[in-house]
């Protein structure tokens, strides 16, 4: 049992991939392989973070996430192999790692130095290939961090807003959209759990507002604009049925507030 | 051996859906993982009922097909755990499973309602990842469906359209659009084998027609539509090299007619 | 240890691939199946080969690869099993294995000729399910290309654009465009070595032209064009940070000149 997963910015149709597949199956031919997506858009590393986070800690123990969201590449930019919470990542170092590593300092981090566990030969434009895939492939057999390079601090991170906390308010923000045009905001439940979530709960978004937080979509009717504690354990904006999103002409970044009418 | 395929409406390149198979392989570390689709329109569960009763006749017997097209995740809709023609099928009860029933009645069906094989915590907006991927994990270790819940009767359908023969004249309609854009009909083989396929065969649909049931697309000119028997076993209008749904303007619903000149 | 990679123009969330996987799963359970992409565009075999050439060799030796793009299918034109560089391949006899088999000529190349090893109901329309996929699984369990078939020789080509060496200049073309927006050229590194790649070296492409070879997308500024050898080993033009592709308005076919002012 070897599982490893798959996020990048290639495409989600991009033979990239599947090249990145031969090279850990050249290997170790028994690694299950787990696509997590490959739409993250090209370069963004603020996505491929979120998704990361999301995503990983769903897997089993020692399951190695590979993430290829690279601008860097060929540059002098460290490529990181991490454990963390009991899995194994294998990403740059340019912030990808940093919303897993901001909840939970990693247990062991290094440097990937050791070419031995690399492609014969290294390119200068698709280290995913080269570097990432024959690592996580090593990492799969059983092959030691230590073994793969040099302990290192993680050079790269990204400020991720935290939501504030005031007199019968909390101020956050759309964090991610999810495929279904749902707003997720960066408030966790246990911030809003002091309060009524009844309709005394005033959510802000833009120009939009809504009453109440409710437990599911359909909750409310078709159409209407609905707060509640998504899947991922934080409060998320939909409009049932609909594509909020699209509808309401919101991007990650956009202020939301929770107030309380006490 | 243990095969566990997945249908959603999560879109192609959606994180759940690697959530969902984080889940399984945490249970269930040897399956074999198949996506199916999940690209059916967000919540169109008659395109989810089409999708997987043409495909899971095709995967081996004990397959365990699980279908995420859930608009009513946190009501009180019923999830269901099916035995039908040999396979193992988890989904909703909202007529997902009813083109699949509509021809076999299940052997066994049951409400899922034993809580010992779900997650430990169940959230209202995400049923796919809490109940639907464990259930489907644990039947392909073999657990038994009567150890799942308790003996249902599936409550929601779809009205399949049946095609109506007359006097040298069968009536059906479009009920799906593959990825090529070719118009497959539910006008089975069988209603048609009566009379001759020849150019006495009138197919008409919407404005347009054509003469003749040809055996394969590249029996006419590009450009021409055509008329033959898809591959499932259905009449199908193409329009030869070219995309039929796009140049057509043609939806699902459409009526078509086969009419006889004899 | 099994692999078989599918190559389509089914597109990218297509049921069909599923029921090809479904065959092939039914025959050899244990079969590990990569998807390489199914987003070749309808009857792109052009595409198809160039994708097949640039994926097989990263895979481990003995992969059995699959390529259906088939515009032909239910005509009387030939279904190859070849033997290639070590790997198997299952295609069409329409172009789709001819850049592979430009550089290296099959050791085995037989004509599918033998129902044993197909479904036992073929259809005018989906080959790739009725013949090709069987016929995968069947080699992928070890069964001899010489039992599968007869003797043959590929009938269809593609006539592969060959780049030119003249005194100082080498003209050749985008022959693809990656997911990226990168436009990658049919030249090789080996025809640019024996000419500096600094300054001197100009880079014309349509109404566009850059100055000197880098090694890394991050060689020049953001917006910047630049040259550099891709991870295939070929020419290839990018805009840093962005789709050069959609920016400069160039499709595949289009000249590729490099010129050196010495």
């Amino acid at each position: 049992m070897s599982i490893i997963t798959l996020t990048t910015d290639f495409g989600a149709s991009s033979p990239y991939v599947a090249i990145m597949k031969g090279v850990i199956l050249s290997i170790n031919p028994s690694a299950t392989l787990v696509d997590v997506t490959h739409a993250v858009a090209p370069q963004d590393v603020h996505k491929g973070a979120i998704v990361l986070d999301d995503v990983a800690r769903h897997f089993p123990p020692n399951t190695v996430h590979v993430a290829v969201v690279d601008p860097g590449v060929g540059t002098d930019r460290a490529i990181l192999g991490a454990r963390i919470e009991g899995h194994y990542f294998v990403a740059p170092d340019n912030g990808v790692l940093s919303k897993l590593t901001h909840r939970t300092p990693p247990k062991h981090l290094v440097r990937l130095t050791n070419p031995r566990y690399w492609l014969a030969e290294v390119s200068n434009t698709f280290h995913g290939r080269d570097i990432m895939a024959p690592v996580a492939a090593h990492l799969s057999l059983g092959v030691d961090l230590a073994e793969l390079g040099e302990p290192y601090a993680q050079q790269f991170g990204i400020a991720w807003h935290q939501p504030t906390v005031s007199r019968n308010r909390v101020d956050g923000m759309v964090i991610d959209i999810d495929s279904f045009g749902n707003l997720i905001t960066n408030i966790p439940l246990k911030l809003l759990t002091p309060y009524p979530s009844d309709e005394r709960a005033c959510i802000v978004c833009h120009i939009y507002e809504t009453y109440g937080i409710f437990s599911t979509y359909a909750s409310r009717p078709t159409g209407t604009l609905v707060a509640l504690i998504g899947s991922h354990g934080n409060l998320e904006l939909a409009i049932v049925g609909e594509n909020a999103a699209d509808r309401l002409g919101i991007e990650t970044g956009q202020p939301v507030t929770v107030a309380w009418n006490l």
